[in-house]
């Protein structure tokens, strides 16, 4: 069978990109090598930080945004073709200065947002606390960004990859892409440990692991894996509404009073363990913010491997050599909130549309050996 | 402190029970000797079977078909509260005849509920092939009940908790209750391992415990477990839409290409383990009517400890002795979908309201020692 | 059926129990609410720490020192019979002293142990660092107790259930004991929920819900829980040899590259969560005693509720007032230490053979209401 | 760093491969690209069937027998070193006859056997049950092989690797072997996704992942998947003592009332999801062998992925091109009965020592794009 795209990777990205591309009748088939949506997708907290990750005018903001602005639509499409609730909530995100020096940082971080047409209204302490007063009183106030939301991350690229195969995409798990197939120059599918897949197009989105892949033909791309180590708790009551973002941990409020508490940074390691020095700092950190943390319920404690670029820009385009074959991959620790517009970015490059020459970002930092 | 009222249970009818009560400003402790939502309550498919389970004109089929009809606001209201999202689907469910002599007598119950004002529509084999293409064709037709929904279980009951919880409920897990405390012949709260509490009111809805928990002061209120084995599958694409029904096997499909695969009958075990048997005649009947369930992959196995009473009618109501003290159990495999009309019911009572006598079912089956 | 003896609780102590009864050929039923050896019993690091633990020249300490003697033979005896290997480490367990106020008072333990005829050697901090590196620099020294040595507890209770089966025992798991039968001012049974069991003996070995189950003939036991809070971690190279014991943190290691460290005291609470305070609090004090332990992945985290008595004395003996009733319980943290001399000790009472008079301590602090 | 050694695949026949070359001094890295012994190796059963496995008087016979021998050693060896105990069994296996033609061959089988040098005794259905008496009574009798063992078998992997560290070796999990490195036509070492390491030997190892691995290179060793799915169960007496085997299933008593079922054939798959399908055809034939087993309770299900050859034969030796390289893969399903000689059998060979030509079969069945 001669797929439309195949699309290498069934992460959040992956699963988008198919998504996108089933809706406009394209025939794809979607490779794992485990199952999908195991991976940084499902460790995801699942915020849509679009003010909150990103600060600078440059193109990753304004990807950032136009991404933020599809996931209300986006809830309803999924639902309505998986029954998957996505867990949306638009409930805003504090950004909490420890001192007076990130204090002021912050507020002119807030008068550039609104300068760009954003919302966000600094707080002092006082009035932070009056809206969230769960949270400890040792801070200096917030930068309170009332659009950035979250999603359940899990259920997300669950529904996404469950639309997909609602509009006939195909689900390959537990399948090594060991390389690809080449013709006249072109990328023409994938060879795997269980034979070989034609396709038009061949979507790399391995993630963290899209090094490996492309480096069994000799082209390196210069990602690396960044371990985040999380967990999350059970309390009693609901401690806070808006999710708390302070240098080196976020937290994060899930229905039903749970809440999730990240992340490690730890670059260079593919280990999904958590370790003692990782969880013993995020809680550190997590108990200065909420004191009431205390007494909270550990519910579980895991590790996801983000794939960093070393621009820090994630590759979104045609791979700089190989024709036929595409890059989406590199989203950090962003990969939640720009999924949506990855996804229908990708589909639209594959489908010859004109997009955004600024989103393209596939040129820099390869070398083919 | 003094509580309006003292749940004993935090399964899927004491969380509605409780839910009822904390809008209605009452203040209420739950007591769960583990913890809530953990037994029966999570073990069950979540089928709204009114119609399907149900069948005479009787006290119960009222009782289930104003429960069924609550659902659709509930899913509403529990959502804003909690931000859980009970997965309510009503695409219908097909009761279905694997003899001549099943089609004839489902036809017939199928004129009785349409007289009842309820949809219910015979297909023969191939209308309901042309439904369901995946179904097998070896059966005689199947009574199509449009108005049968369902809802995902384990979710409806932390809706119900956590939106009791939002209200100001208080919830205490762990605590195995030893005992009523009364005074002057009226029960005025509860002895447990750690303590006493007092209530104006106590609620006994410890599920298949029920009798365990009264046997303490010798008031045997005839309930006996019923154990229901039960599996989960994932398939890649979605081969059924609307749940089906038949002698001792149900396969309803959840979000995600789900379906969940239920239930044997077991009288007079409380043990949770799956058995050889069990499993085997479960899988047997369902790759009966589903053949393409072959390949479908094994997710999970389980099984609950359903309460039920020898007159097969769950018991909502007072007492019979002992002012004070109520009870709501005994619901056997309908507790899902009589949760919302029971929560109300015990709350009226409670109240002081006037209620259906009908539907008030206490009186019968108790024995004081 | 009459069964020479019915135990009720099927954790370390329980399974102990009707192990050595069915040695001697007694007919034995051992019910458990649960599964057998799920609660305190599985979630004990398994030292057995006789002379770390117990200090005086008491009862107790003459109970701990018999019972650890009995554990080579044990091994080998439960080996034999259910192929269970309990993990039994002889490696020895240094007691470390954080200042020179507590150096002091080690030291003087040590003498005294020297003088009851146990082996006991304080070391100084360069000794302690020369037999184990990984230790921290910080500490003043350790009493080392080589003859102090381990099990794999849950393994233990395993062995000791497993092989009363061979022997015979009867077990009944997910079964609520609700109360005794009593003729005569005798007890000759117990009442469950699915039913009434007959037997010359009663044993009562229901570790911290001990309470709850004498609770309901309103004989209170005064025994309370204490909760401690567990986790495991997995290390690269073997980090330590012998275990480590200071104040409020214990570090053992265990067969394949594993230390499970423990635990905190938390009295009163019957709820099997870990905190985050819990956690936070036991890594903290961990990475003090091992700085190393900075890198190790974190396994599981765990709690379990241990029963402690008012006097800090197990219940071992009969019923003060009940004939035929016997108590097992109140063991606090030295459950799987005591578990061998237990079953001896309850074997031989029951059995109406001689046993040291100060070893039986069920006399002190019952209330009858 | 260089190491005398690299082994790629830490599952059972690397740790065994890396712990024999350990003992010899040798500084060995074991590379896995998840965790180590995940895989196949704690999928399998542990039945050290040199019998009941193998048949003619080839090599690979031969290499079984000598394989088990080496077990009771082995055992004593692994424990001092790593602590764990690896539930070595020698009560024997049934080979049972399910028609008159199959008693017949395994009479002839038993006499070849005996011939051999090896015990084989055919009991007919009366000996047989009085051996097992919960065996069922519709088979024709049972060639009884009395020195076919078995081990627990991810203890066994555990066992290996932890010894092998404790001797030195280094472990890196969780990376990609994405290529070998080579130098004049020699293997020198690998490349990662993370860096690359050298080495003077390259052991590949990598089960059913070795065609991907050596695929990266285009030199396709002609292995293929084949899953095997299983499933444990709890009894609540030892229904068999020694181990079942008949065609399509196998039934291994573990200790503590366990029993392993195990295992279908799939070839081509390298998902180790459970189908219905699967665990009920296994289901259906142990139900057949044992009718008590009906009551059991369902511990788990799994699935492994084992690697099978072309020839049957598994890999053993040089690469028949890539000097440096050398293979221990293809075991089908005696990985665990051949760890123990591929172990040696490797360690020889990198050493120079002379081994016997026969058992060396790395020659056959190469392709080199």
């Amino acid at each position: 069978m001669l797929y439309d795209a195949i699309v290498v990777g069934g992460g959040v990205i992956g699963s988008s990109v198919s998504y996108q591309l089933a809706r406009r009748q394209k025939k794809v088939l979607v490779i794992d090598r485990g199952k999908t949506g195991q991976k940084a997708s499902s460790a995801a907290a699942g915020m849509l930080g679009a003010q909150s990750e990103l600060k600078g005018d440059d193109s990753l903001f304004q990807m950032a945004r136009t991404s933020r602005a599809m996931f209300p639509s986006l809830a309803v499409e999924l639902k309505e073709l998986s029954g998957i609730d996505i867990g949306l909530q638009q409930k805003g995100l504090y950004k909490i200065a420890s001192s007076k020096g990130e204090a002021e940082s912050l507020q002119q971080l807030g008068r550039f947002q609104e300068t760009a047409g954003e919302k966000a209204e600094w707080m002092d302490a006082g009035e932070m606390r009056q809206k969230e007063p769960a949270l400890s009183d040792r801070f200096w106030g917030a930068l309170y960004l009332p659009e950035d939301g979250q999603v359940d991350a899990p259920q997300l690229t669950k529904a996404y990859a469950a639309s997909a195969s609602a509009l006939g995409a195909d689900f390959l798990e537990h399948t090594d892409v060991t390389g690809f197939m080449e013709e006249n120059g072109r990328v023409v599918g994938v060879r795997t440990g269980g034979g070989t897949y034609t396709g038009e197009a061949v979507i790399a989105a391995a993630g963290a692991w899209s090094a490996s892949l492309l480096n069994h033909d000799r082209t390196i791309v210069e990602t690396y894996p960044v371990k985040g180590e999380c967990f999350s708790v059970q309390t009693e009551r609901p401690l806070i509404a808006g999710t708390l973002f302070t240098k080196g941990c976020y937290i994060v409020p899930k229905a039903g009073n749970r809440l999730v508490i990240g992340a490690t940074e730890q670059a260079g390691s593919f280990d999904e363990s958590v370790t003692v020095e990782g969880l013993f700092q995020l809680m550190e950190k997590a108990r200065d913010l909420l004191p009431s943390l205390q007494g909270a319920k550990i519910e579980h404690t895991w590790a996801g491997i983000r794939p960093q670029t070393k621009s820090g820009i994630p590759y979104v385009g045609p791979h700089p050599e190989k024709k036929g074959l595409w890059l989406a991959t590199g989203h950090y620790r962003n990969g939640i909130l720009l999924s949506a517009v990855t996804g229908t970015l990708v589909a639209d490059q594959i489908e010859g549309k004109q997009v955004d020459p600024d989103w393209v970002t596939s040129g820099q930092s390869f070398i083919t050996l």
